[in-house]
């Protein structure tokens, strides 16, 4: 038996907004939420508000460290809700580190309070003028690095494959190759398989996005979608507006078309600053302008939506379409996916890009470009040059998806992603010099380390090769090789003994390194 | 027992020069023939030596219509040969045409003449002139026109899916995946899966050319590989040597690089005229070459050994890259696989693309370019466009090479193709005015049809849709619109009633179309 703490029963749970299903009592696997396409949760299920609503109350310091929460069958009976919400909800706390489980006792409120690193404050500050692309050697080492296995992948930009669920994928592609229709490579061929694309726009209606299933081109991973889009709407020499700090393919890819780069200024929490988009819209009067809205590549900065609006509202002034990469969308830690910019878009002008490869299918290269009023070139310019996706993996998805289960998978891949993030995010607090900062992004696996002025990680990335690591420097991200300061940490990769020494040899060599 | 016709009796054989492995008896399924990499006979059997010997006969009048010939157990003897190569070659001959088979009775010299229409004999003859490009809304007509299922697919660019070996590729499909390393996502990135990259290197090898496995980049099908050799040796802006006709492919990928189209004269047995190209080269100084020159398409040309070392050498004498599309090398009907231009080369500057879509796996998506000394520019270039091939479609592709089978596979492809190619060529006499020319591809599967002078095949492509046929017109292989009174027509698919009433079809409205 329980023996509950007095302070337990004054916790004050805030109403929860959904009404819970409690006429019909639910299996424990199965959380009382509402339904989503394959009979799973949508975001913004119960259980995430009650651990919400939980976490407020420890921060809010109604809950301190070692107060017992109430139990499981406690919780249930005074919410109205099943008990598998709540084990839910307790699960995610645990997840987050702000409760812990003590065998026969029940859950307490964590006793220590995590140390994390102080978050970074202030913009970039790029200089306001389009700049040539000549990328530099090293993001092509970086890419080279992240194929090494024996070195710690904290520079690598893709998650532990060991986080996806290959073999239920494996079992797909099995099913659908050995039933494929011959013509099948005839059908699917560009825009692509019917069936995915309209898996895809019933994915972006529960998202609250009306996209056409004829709006949608397959294409092998975002980032053939992204450079596709970028061709559908530039000429070479044209200018094209960027984020400070951005992902490097996008750099990459601005110099493969020739075109000239405008870094604006991005707030490491909520991205690109809107007042100094405008004076460069004004200024450079740009083909295009790329953007990671959702947990932004390295920043892992998420625009709100009305930053977001006001941004669709801005460019559609200006007749400038948004090319937005949001590969990381989906890999949320809060309640409900974030909203896409091209939900605010009325003008066709917002091509949205997506992609199996960060949070179902690593190594299937299916992605898919929704170009709005762009689709046709889009199409056209992915027949001209690499013709068209393969139909088994196109095949292999939609079976997956129709299967059932997506949402179930990503549940937990968030999950897990969160708790990496945080084990990695005190383990830096431990190990680099005091002065170093590190976002602390709301989805992906990403964090962006701002260290001390006069840090080189540039010599960092060196000394870490040397010593059997992997990091991604500050200056990939930058057209002009800002950022020597600051360097990418995958934390996407299990954190385990190897993990935590890597960190600590960082530390000690980004001490080295100061000027 | 088989009546020995007197005539049969004096045929000439001339002397094969292999030695027939005589002193070990063969089994009767396995003809005695050199051995290839997977067990199975080499190009350039003792069968097909055979055949073509009987075939020579024929052609001299040695053997006449009605002559029949030896029966096999006599061959057999006589000629110091297995039976099984004597049936192998009497197989051939059959799917020829050249002989026939009467039950109970043995092989007969087919006692009717094939009438086929006259070749077309005159090199073309484009303007000495750069063409900035506007591809019509024409191509993507026609390659739309290719989805259709209910279309009689003349003008379609693929051979019937049904021809390739699918049930035995998923099985390699489902073995791969069940089994893939959760690391194969990132181990089999750019420049691709190691284990594929060195079965293409040994059918180099076998086909008497060294390309390391580390020059070999695996792409998204040859049309990838085709657009990054040429991205990566040149600039908007350049020039490009192409053949008249040419792939529109290449059309495209010359107007989406900003790049002018050198149209250069090329004949429709052998190819690019050197005496021309030298002159183009002379007076355009192009950055580049892209040819097909083994079974060009549309043409079907093919490029004699000794033209193509003169044409390595010419190319080399102006340092000009060839990027040598060879996606139908594999579909030789002859006895050896035609050498690349690439086998020629000692400089570096031959960038040769193959493929498995045409002769092995379709929708699979699996390509490669071979790019000399440009590797490392055309893998930075894919890393940067779409990143990397799928993981399972290259390790299911490698599965299949490694069990063996392909080159079975391929002869029967072969085999396939040459009996519908002159089955077309036969129906097109019978149906298309008098006038019409057609070419008699040694390889692959195209025809390519000069009509009278005047006539329209736009009008006709248009006609031909609204009676259920797609065919693909003349102009979209020419970047000035030439070739209006010509057509290309697919035979790589079945012939029965329906595809002879359509040519029957197309033969009535190309003579409405006439001027």
């Amino acid at each position: 038996m329980h023996r509950v703490a007095h302070r337990a029963d004054t916790i004050q749970f805030p109403e929860i907004s959904h009404t819970p299903n409690s006429g019909s009592p639910m299996p424990p696997s199965k959380p009382d939420t509402p339904q989503r396409n394959d009979g799973e949760a949508t975001p913004g299920t119960l259980y995430e508000t009650l651990a919400d609503d939980i976490a407020h109350s420890i921060q809010a310091g109604t809950l301190r460290p070692g107060d017992r929460l109430p139990s499981v069958r406690q919780a249930s009976a005074s919410r109205g809700l099943s008990p598998s919400t709540v084990f839910q909800a307790y699960y995610l706390l645990e997840a987050r580190g702000l409760i812990i489980a003590r065998q026969r006792s029940g859950y307490f409120v964590a006793s220590t309070r995590r140390v994390l690193p102080p978050e970074p404050e202030a913009a970039s500050q790029p200089a306001d003028e389009s700049t040539t692309l000549n990328v530099s050697e090293l993001v092509f080492d970086v890419l080279a690095s992240a194929k090494q296995r024996e070195l710690v992948p904290l520079g690598s930009a893709f998650p532990s494959p060991l986080l996806f669920p290959l073999p239920r994928l494996a079992k797909s592609m099995a099913a659908v190759v050995q039933q494929l229709d011959p013509w099948s490579s005839v059908d699917d061929m560009t825009p692509g398989n019917a069936g995915l694309r309209r898996q895809i726009a019933l994915r972006y209606l529960i998202d609250g996005l009306t996209v056409h299933t004829d709006e949608i081109v397959i294409t092998n991973g975002a980032l053939e979608a992204l450079n596709l889009c970028l061709a559908a709407v530039t000429r070479p020499g044209d200018a094209v507006i960027i984020e400070s700090p951005t992902f490097y393919g996008a750099l990459q890819a601005l110099e493969r078309h020739g075109l000239r780069a405008i870094e604006v200024p991005t707030h490491p929490r909520e991205g690109i600053e809107l007042d100094a988009l405008a004076r460069a819209l004004e200024r450079h009067r740009p083909s295009a302008c790329w953007l990671m809205t959702n947990f932004q590549n390295p920043l892992g900065s998420l625009m709100p939506d009305d930053k977001k609006r006001e941004l669709v509202r801005l460019l559609a002034r200006f007749e400038v379409p948004l090319i937005e990469d949001d590969v990381y969308g989906e890999l949320y830690f809060g309640n409900k996916r974030p909203t896409p910019a091209k939900a605010f878009d009325t003008q066709g002008l917002v091509m949205h890009c997506g992609s199996f490869s960060k949070c179902l299918a690593p190594g299937y290269r299916i992605g898919w470009a929704a170009p709005g009023r762009f689709a046709r070139e889009v199409a056209r310019a992915k027949l001209t040059s690499t013709l068209t996706v393969a139909a088994p993996t196109q095949a292999a998805i939609l079976h997956y998806l129709e299967k059932g289960g997506y949402d179930r998978h990503l549940r937990q891949l968030r999950q897990a992603l969160m708790q990496r993030q945080d084990t990695f995010a005190q383990a830096i607090a431990r190990h680099f010099p005091p002065g170093t900062r590190a976002t602390r992004p709301a989805g992906g696996y990403f964090l962006w380390l701002e260290m001390s002025a006069g840090t080189d990680s540039l010599a960092l990335h060196r000394y870490a090769l040397s010593h059997g690591i992997s990091i991604a420097p500050g200056p990939i991200f930058s057209a002009h090789g800002g950022f020597r300061h600051c360097l990418r940490i995958n934390c996407g990769h299990d954190f385990d003994d190897r993990t935590d020494a890597a960190l600590a040899t960082l530390g000690r060599l980004a001490r080295l390194t100061m000027q």
